[in-house]
């Protein structure tokens, strides 16, 4: 199976935010060239779910999560641009997370690994941006959990950060979010497979994680895609007839079909951690206000943008940020976009997407 | 206990949309007299998981769901108006439903008992009106489920019908709700102890009825609401301080407590067959389209309300009501409330709710 993954181990101890880990690996993929001067680094931060594979490349060519985003003449330019993607800290496609071995014990972490933060995640990726020998990056791109890191990246280490894109993403996360994700975590935590985490590693309780997956899959779109999209058709394929509360309508068939295509992909106690880290983040940790918190920031150029539809990360959120960081930063752009794609729209809604962020690079 | 329950038995086959069951039982309460002419009689169908006792009476002094609205010199006047509440056909507060014994075999119905429709519930609501000898009403009244339940109602007896009110109701359930209620009914049937409907009626499957309680709690508000009301509190009754992932923001306390108090009082069968009764109906079934279908209905009078912020039934949802309504009704009043409480407001929203309602009566 073709692997574009590079990977930085971080010798000895990592000190997280709420506990210790040893010699972590981080993984990551990149694309197109640093050039002489070490200044055209785009560092990638990604959403709860997905891996560093952003895009296709040689060493992988199955397209990645931001295919028509990231690569040559695209709009975040790899014949311009080196761009890096990480895969998170308490992720489980390269980078050590629960369902890694601990190297002290011999053990997987499971449980024992501590309570994961975003900064935690950040400060990971930072391990990347060292060993590539870069001093300064030119921007710190995220969308979703991976703005909200790439947030926490700006704040963490603003001597690096020339550059900041937000999309689709928060300063904290607020209880709407935070109630949905608390029962996306019940759901996994309920499924007796689950086993208070101590699961056989190859057998995912697949119950709680597809439970957990449709919730997810209803907040990431819109009403107003999904009326337009699927209306009240019924589905052809229906199961049982006999089923009294069977898949009847094509959206259950929908939520099916993508909620089964997520068992097996994703480890359950990972996914546990880092929807956890997104409910803890919060940039008023860090000085009492949002405002106060951004101040740490200090780039020269930002973008933030949101999308109306967005029920997980509100407009009203993205203008939060936008609100702390335009005074402050040299060229600012702020984009409500009317995509009615939802939170996902960063990843569907190319016709909107594209432009904005072609314009920013 | 007291109890204000009247019964009506309608003696025979009774013949649902998807089926047949014999000498079913509609439980109401009713409040004020009903005048010489017959004439001020108002019907209230209820949303989904409430029983008849909307409000407090002598025979049963315990607050109603709707206690604020309906009562002496309140917006729904019982000085004046005879106020009858429906118990839905297929609930477990008095009517007959999947939780009650089948009289043709001697066991309960369960998941014997047919498809449930709006349709069936608001005709057996009818028998009630028809047993006190009531040829017209003068109004009906719904909110969420019963707004739908009253535009049935009005729908198939237009010349019972001189008013309607809707709240937070739709002409149609649309994918997104269709969804939720999906995903709730499968947190329910995933529970090991509903046992495809088979459990102990004394033993309710309570971590799914749990679960899917907590998913209805976060669609009945909104987000709005809850940033004003918990924002990132933490709670102070946390439990474990060992469980990682266990309740720590006030909003997860919130869910729990709501959640555990619904546990035992519903029935897991009764709350599947009307919540898939919900997704079903449709305006459009009868003539095509919503507005051929609302042109079934022939009031004097009628009041369509919404709520800015609800999720459930958007403010879209009533405007295609009112559409449909408002040229061929005399005297038509549409409220969009700035109400905050989402889908809920109608029972805390008190103060944008009584006025308008009263102004109505």
């Amino acid at each position: 199976m073709p692997d574009a993954r590079q990977y930085v181990t971080i010798n000895g101890p990592f000190v997280m935010q709420h506990g210790t880990i040893t010699d972590p690996t981080v993984a990551y993929e990149t694309w197109g060239e640093l050039n002489a001067a070490r200044d055209n680094a785009i560092l990638v931060f990604t959403g709860l779910s997905p891996s560093a594979h952003a895009a296709s490349s040689h060493a992988d060519p199955s397209a990645g999560w931001w295919e028509d985003v990231i690569g040559p003449h695209k709009p975040i330019d790899t014949t311009r641009y080196f761009v890096i993607c990480i895969n998170s800290l308490g992720s489980c496609f390269g980078s050590t997370g629960p369902a890694s071995i601990d190297p002290t014990t011999g053990d997987l972490y499971r449980l024992d690994f501590p309570v994961l933060s975003l900064e935690d995640i950040a400060t990971a990726g930072d391990a990347v941006v060292e060993a590539l020998a870069i001093d300064e990056l030119h921007t710190v791109v995220g969308a979703s959990m991976g703005g909200m890191t790439a947030l926490a990246y700006a704040m963490l280490f603003p001597s690096r950060t020339r550059g900041l894109v937000t999309i689709s993403a928060g300063a904290r996360s607020l209880p709407f979010s935070i109630a949905l994700r608390s029962l996306q975590r019940e759901l996994i935590r309920s499924d007796p497979v689950w086993d208070a985490g101590q699961y056989n590693i190859d057998v995912s309780p697949a119950l709680g994680m597809r439970l957990a997956r449709k919730l997810g899959m209803i907040t990431y779109r819109s009403a107003k895609e999904w009326t337009a999209r699927f209306g009240r058709e019924r589905t052809t394929d229906a199961g049982d007839p006999n089923d009294r509360f069977g898949i009847d309508f094509e959206v259950e068939s929908y939520l099916e079909a993508h909620a089964n295509k997520f068992i097996g992909t994703f480890d359950a106690n990972c996914y546990l951690y880092l929807s956890r880290a997104m409910d803890l983040f919060d940039v008023a940790d860090y000085g009492g206000t949002v405002a106060e918190g951004l101040k740490l920031i200090d780039v020269e150029r930002a973008m933030v943008i949101g999308v109306e539809t967005d029920i997980l990360f509100p407009l009203s959120q993205q203008q939060e940020i936008a609100d702390g960081l335009t005074d402050r930063v040299g060229e600012f752009r702020f984009h409500g976009l009317e995509s009615i794609q939802g939170h996902d729209s960063f990843l569907v809604d190319m016709d909107r997407f594209r432009p904005v962020i072609a314009g920013f690079f």
